[in-house]
């Protein structure tokens, strides 16, 4: 199994969002953009440390920086942060499919046993009469 | 900011999904449950770095073994496969919001200035009026 391009970006996406400071600059930018100094501020990290997750989560393409050289602001990629709710949505539908193809199965189980049953009592019973009327 | 719980477990499970053969594992018990060689089949790596694998996603709860200690069969949880979904959709709900907030702004001060424009304009007309019957 080669491991492809989307493969090494979901690696990324989800290795990213595998840390509870990452998590919480994406949540904090989710509510607007920020600058480094504004995104350090709730944490009791140092700046360079704050700037290490960034660009963890910029490689990973969760954010994207400004390019005003002084301020360089942080936005959100919501577009990014679909692809992880797709990849589990994507897997939870297979899941739920397993379930719909077992109650079809059932169903036609059932079905199949309806539509069988009234003939084989009919056939039985005719068995049964006959057998009877036979000496 | 300390770490919850819930921080650890988001932890755990995203992590656990930063792995290409562990993606690959998820996604093929979300078919159906299957045994280790089962899941060790399409890949190209040994047993024991399966098992390896399957730990992982254990403690992140993204699956369960099961009992029969002859095949202990592994399951998906797809219930857990769905707080990564909660998660990345909460997270896009708070980015929603804030252009909500953006577009409700812009509305305000749009009918601000429509319902000021006309009293400005007839104070202004009777302010010129007036100025004009000065002599």
């Amino acid at each position: 199994m080669t491991t492809t391009l989307n493969e090494t970006r979901l690696d990324a996406l989800f290795g990213a969002l595998a840390d509870p400071t990452r998590r919480a600059i994406v949540a904090r930018l989710a509510a607007g953009e920020a600058t480094v100094l504004e995104l350090a501020a709730p944490f009791d990290i140092s700046l360079p440390a704050i700037s290490r997750h960034l660009k963890v989560l910029e490689r990973a393409g969760l954010i994207s920086r400004g390019r005003d050289a002084q301020r360089r602001p942080c936005e959100l990629r919501a577009d990014t942060l679909d692809e992880v709710t797709r990849w589990a949505e994507h897997t939870r539908e297979a899941w739920n499919a397993r379930f719909d193809r077992l109650e079809a199965h059932l169903r036609k189980l059932k079905s199949d046993a309806a539509g069988h049953a009234p003939k084989t009592t009919k056939a039985m019973k005719e068995k049964k009469t006959h057998g009877r009327s036979k000496p």
